[in-house]
């Protein structure tokens, strides 16, 4: 079976070390920008600014396995295995962000707030209809 | 740069065939199971009944480009491109469900109204903390 990921575009945001990083996404943070390939391009035609969407991106330096630890941030002071938690590091380190669309132009969208480095990889956008 | 999917489990469901299978989770929906190997079993330490959780899987039978066409379900009578769908049929064919943990043992994890076939191949189970 294939297991192979395709890399749609990149994920530009101010974060240029990890250090920099916000640990969670934030609705009021900077501007980010969705760049999807040119070839892809068309995928985005009717999204809109103000479109709520999912996206997941590949957060390549992370330790592909599971482990057992405290949360980052935990209000139970209880151990957590990998999948009880939302670390970057497990074995498909695939981020998935809630978003609302600023603005939208041919292949690119403008978002605000997101939680990883610059030049993060893009694997998918869809509409987000997840209830909480 | 790795971009190879680690398939961490698989799925159950009562759905042989992609004309049985539902378009959409369903909360009052048949019981489904996530099998998950035993070497990352230690990854779900955390995780009770009740528990809301996002899972990751993967739809191997899609067709992995992008198009633009009408959604499934459409209120708008609106083409849209991939991207704007929820459809399987995209460059990574991750499906991404909310669902509430119904039971919970070493390795299985039961929770209702899944939408995918039978033996569909996990890739990761989160806690759910999306908003709507």
């Amino acid at each position: 079976m294939d297991n192979k990921l395709i890399f749609i575009g990149t994920i530009r945001t101010p974060y240029k070390t990890l250090e920099e990083c916000p640990h969670n996404i934030d609705e009021t943070g900077p501007i980010c920008t969705l760049e999807v390939d040119a070839k892809y391009a068309q995928g985005l035609i009717g999204l809109h600014s103000g479109s709520n969407i999912l996206i997941l991106y590949w957060l390549n330096f992370a330790r592909r396995g599971v482990d057992v630890g405290y949360p980052y941030i935990s209000t139970t002071h209880q151990m957590c295995g990998t999948f009880a938690k939302r670390s970057p590091h497990r074995p498909n380190p695939i981020g998935v962000s809630k978003l609302k669309i600023v603005s939208i132009s041919e292949n690119s969208i403008s978002v605000r707030g997101l939680d990883c480095l610059d030049k993060t990889r893009l694997l998918d956008i869809k509409p987000a209809i997840l209830k909480e």
